[in-house]
């Protein structure tokens, strides 16, 4: 006899990439950001590390918010933190979705939004994107206009694309609230800056970021959503009252700080994601055109787990993907291999595994 | 119009505890431990900052599992760790609780549990003690019968008392979970060593413990809960994958290593109860013999809510709680005043201040 609730008997459990604890790895699968985190950040966690954790953090994060507030040109009644972007979704559910209400998101994309929305015990409903990943808004239409929350990762994962702004204004749903996962924006050539937010359709988006990505630091869990303040108030109220910690609230200060690392890296990122792009054509692979921290590739004729098995033999670890039930593709599914962006030297060193396999 | 949930916009959200943020408190009104963590925290901390926050924690967090285990002399899968007892909280209901669903807890008790009950949807209703806070095992009854899931504090908040094994073990719901919240099990005479589990009956009990109050470190956010495997696999699919962070996962293990320092703060801490137990008597006020690492005390004549705004005029801070429909109490009403154990300084100057005002 189970005493569980039968959604959480029912479902898998979200399965994250593999995240090896031994070291010699060629971590290329969870777009982890290669190079470290600005040196202040160390610094601000080693002082807080010697003063006060013996007490509570604030519980309304108000220094942090007032950065981050800062950085984007809003008020800080705009931001609410979270223990990495994952909880601002757990949030962002618990907020708005009862039992039986709709959640749409694109497909092919971010699978874990439907385990949140199965969790939650709401239903829920796939936006086919067309084969080259653009949207098919006569298809979507009429989800989103049954939907309470549209959630929309922008640039999209696994594809690595980004849509333009009325794309993403056509999916507000007219009774609900549209999440803009920009997990990603900083690595867009034009970095995602809010703008959005300052539309008058503004009023019904909430945006999230995290700092797991373009600042380097997946390690702290820390992340942040922005919206109008009536928005934020009600998400506060779903959160614990201590969901972020005081090193991580410190750590994330200081990176918000350092925007030169930050964009530095953002943009070696940028560089070496050209060269691997044309690197992998040049091999036989197609790459959709990628404003993120990765690249989604496909092979025309070598399968592509099997790619994904020869690379982790000789220790290169990226993320092998097979998306069911895609109505724009030929045979109904969408395969690949979705490829973390590194530094230079661990490129060739995938590159050079491709060269000897494929 | 309002795109929240029903519940959400309903509710008030739980108001935790004041938590200023500038300096020169005495600050006696969460709970906190007045000690520094272990130096050996520090230096794990210290070291983990220089090295791979840009990657994902282990979402198992199979090393800091193993410690716990063999602390607790379990195997590791018995063991799932959490952002705080918050998070084991929110994990718990989101587990066992559907909508309408009942959730029971003792009353007057840690309220936050109602918040979370309330936020999943779920109905409760409050387990009345006695007013000696003893349980009244004859009012209990019908309701855990009813119950999904029974939460119970042990040592209870506002009140520091602990409970009889007997006791706790009548208070498993026929068909659902009994969880002991056990944030104050190292501060009892004879500290809670989740025995409990290894009974017949423990296969239907989880246990949720903290690092922020015995281990000083409520501001990293850390806790722990230890429930047969079933349960724990079950919760796994509800947590987020990433939800404890590199800095605090180590922060955790270093604390466990170092029992000894824990338990000399602990016992400090009994001392200085039994001491400022004996001068509030001595100043005319009743306290509850406390198990914990707090007081719960009231005064027959001066109201408790000018007590607490006298001592917050000198920068003290202790807790004022005032719990309303207590069928136990003479008015329907029990108010007090829940003082932390600070260090011995800390608690000379409140004593000089009541003495003073009283």
């Amino acid at each position: 006899m189970s005493f569980f609730r039968p959604n959480v008997d029912r479902i898998a459990g979200y399965m994250p990439g593999e995240q090896p604890q031994d070291s010699g790895w060629v971590k290329l699968n969870t777009n982890e950001n290669p190079y470290p985190p600005s040196p202040s950040v160390v610094e601000a966690i080693r002082e807080a590390a010697g003063s006060r954790l013996n007490l509570y953090p604030d519980p309304l994060a108000t220094s942090f918010r007032r950065v981050v507030a800062d950085l984007f040109e809003l008020d800080p009644d705009w931001v609410i933190p979270a223990n990495g972007s994952d909880e601002n979704l757990t949030i962002l559910l618990r907020s708005f979705v009862d039992p039986g209400e709709l959640v749409v998101y694109p497909y092919p994309s971010y699978i874990l939004y439907e385990t949140l929305a199965d969790l939650q015990g709401g239903s829920h409903e796939r936006l086919p994107l067309n084969a080259d990943w653009s949207w098919n808004h006569a298809a979507a239409r009429s989800m989103v206009e049954r939907a309470k929350l549209a959630i929309v990762p922008n640039p999209n994962s696994p594809s690595g694309n980004r849509w333009s702004d009325d794309d993403i204004l056509s999916l507000i749903p007219p009774r609900g609230v549209l999440v803009l996962d920009e997990a990603y924006g900083d690595f867009c050539d034009v970095p995602h800056r809010a703008e959005l937010l300052r539309r008058p359709e503004g009023q019904r988006i909430i945006i999230t970021r995290t700092f797991s990505k373009s600042y380097s630091l997946a390690g702290i869990r820390l992340g942040f959503a922005l919206g109008q303040p009536d928005l934020i108030t009600g998400m506060r109220k779903v959160k614990d009252s201590y969901n972020c910690d005081r090193l991580s609230l410190v750590a994330g200060e200081a990176a918000l700080l350092d925007q030169a690392w930050m964009q530095a890296n953002a943009a070696k990122i940028r560089s070496t994601r050209g060269r691997l792009s044309a690197a992998l054509q040049s091999l036989g692979f197609a790459v959709v055109p990628s404003q993120a921290n990765f690249v989604w590739t496909t092979h025309p004729s070598r399968p592509h787990q099997s790619l994904y098995e020869e690379l982790k033999r000789r220790k290169i670890l990226v993320r092998f993907m097979k998306f069911p039930e895609v109505p724009a593709a030929s045979d109904g599914v969408v395969s690949g291999l979705r490829i973390t962006i590194g530094t230079d030297g661990e490129v060739d060193q995938l590159l050079a595994a491709l060269r000897e396999i494929v």
